[in-house]
């Protein structure tokens, strides 16, 4: 009988990753596939999930036939969605055991192996995550419309609201509101049909040019800045005041906005002990040791 | 020869209506059609402008074939929007004349008999028009995704993520995050799938909760009308400092808002000379006497 190999999966919008380990933890291989946020096709996530682990297998040496011995475990963007991971789990999987997770949950097993303390991720999107005494709660991560707070995608769609309260003259203008309204020709019905096609990503592109004004002391630019990092700040609070140790920041503005938090509360961020694939890995590993004691 | 005729026309997103007077002024009919925001089809659009102008004749006792005496004028949703208008006025009419403005300039003309003066409209959305010496100015009125400060809309959007700092612990409950949260079944899931279909009509419902509570002494209720006062008052400031002598207030949340905003910005408010059918008529008689001097 062959040991047991483990794999963790990492699963987002645009490609999804993975990585195996054997039962010492040893690292043997890694990959990459498509498209796997379950919001997503199931078809299309295994498809992405299967390409992955056979790259990994294929990186380790090892013969695809060894999926089977494989205790397999996945972070997912739209895990959260309870109709979506039964869509997935609908589908038939070739696995020795498959375990899911949120996205935020595998990040939180990998930063801090499974014990107390929280994440906050400061991407496109934002998301708390943590605890204390094995219990988890989110903070936040309920989208771009009524929850980004320290987001990228809020920072560039407040830009855009105080550039046309400059262009109206409700504000002063400064160089960034004058970079920014150029961008659209000077002309607010350019910006607005921008709007009308604009997605997260589309706004959350503005801000390293956010982050380029407040460090040159644009008035504008650090007071968007100043606004990201107070909605972060109170994420942060939140997850601490439940209980969490330490805190681990990810995701794109997650150094950047740092610098900007209160000391009280950057003295409280570690590093992760280990990433998402990893926390991953865990978290197939604890289930299939449930399923065998 | 026939007199002429004078029609105002007010074009909104579920209706139109429509007035008739004479060249002395006086009133002949009225009427009603159906959609006319000019981002609708045109030949849909038109349809419901000829609905409400031979409602308005027949109630007038006046012949259809009168029309052809008809100088019209139109203030409508949309009309900001040149690709809009451009597409209104390729189909032909049977008017003598027929103008057309946004409803925000026509609201203006009625309010102010086109003298000096700005609106601030508070509705489902929010738009700020006016200023002086013929000169006018749009403050606001660019959408809900960037600029809708005052506006039915941002209110109940606000409470909404309010509601959610308060599932998260993140601020204080109070009576009003209970009631909102309870609609929802105290499940966050319930309420991004209710965002998923939300149009900014869908969040305006929520503002009569808000004030309702806000009336109360609920401290959130009482945050968020606050927060939208103050947004509104920045529209208006904006709009006298432009050098408009006097402001009137349209839409739902007008005289709601109206207390709460700062006294030397009540002061400023008036009542306005006439409604947006009457503004409309004045666009129409113009912009006739332009053509026949």
């Amino acid at each position: 009988m062959n040991t047991p190999l483990f794999l963790g999966i990492d699963g987002g919008g645009t490609k999804c990753r993975a990585r195996l380990r054997d039962s010492a933890g040893n690292l043997l291989g890694e990959g990459a596939g498509g498209p796997s946020n379950l919001r997503l096709d199931p078809d299309l996530v295994w498809n992405s999930i299967l390409t992955a682990c056979r790259e990994a297998l294929g990186h380790a040496g090892l013969p695809e036939s060894e999926v089977r011995t494989v205790h397999a475990g996945m972070g997912a963007a739209g895990a959260g969605q309870k109709s979506a991971v039964e869509r997935l789990l609908s589908r038939p999987h070739p696995f020795a055991s498959f375990a899911i997770a949120t996205d935020a949950h595998t990040a939180w097993l990998g930063a801090f192996n499974g014990g107390d303390g929280a994440i906050l991720i400061l991407g496109t999107g934002s998301c708390g995550y943590g605890g204390a005494g094995g219990q988890c709660r989110y903070v936040g991560g309920w989208g771009f419309e009524i929850s980004d707070e320290g987001s990228g995608a809020a920072m560039g769609r407040e830009l855009l609201r105080r550039c046309v309260w400059a262009h109206d003259g409700r504000i002063p203008s400064t160089p960034l509101s004058g970079a920014l309204l150029a961008e659209f020709d000077n002309d607010l019905e350019v910006l607005v049909d921008w709007i009308g096609n604009a997605r997260p990503g589309d706004y959350a592109r503005y801000a390293p040019l956010v982050l380029e004004y407040a460090s040159r002391r644009d008035p504008l630019g650090i007071a968007l800045v100043e606004d990201s990092a107070a909605g972060a700040t109170r994420i942060a609070m939140r997850l601490l005041e439940l209980g969490a140790p330490a805190l681990c920041l990810f995701g794109g503005l997650a150094e950047p906005l740092r610098p900007w938090m209160p000391p009280p509360v950057q003295q409280a961020i570690v590093p992760p002990a280990a990433d998402a694939l990893d926390g991953a890995i865990l978290l197939g590993r604890s289930a299939a040791s449930r399923r065998q004691p």
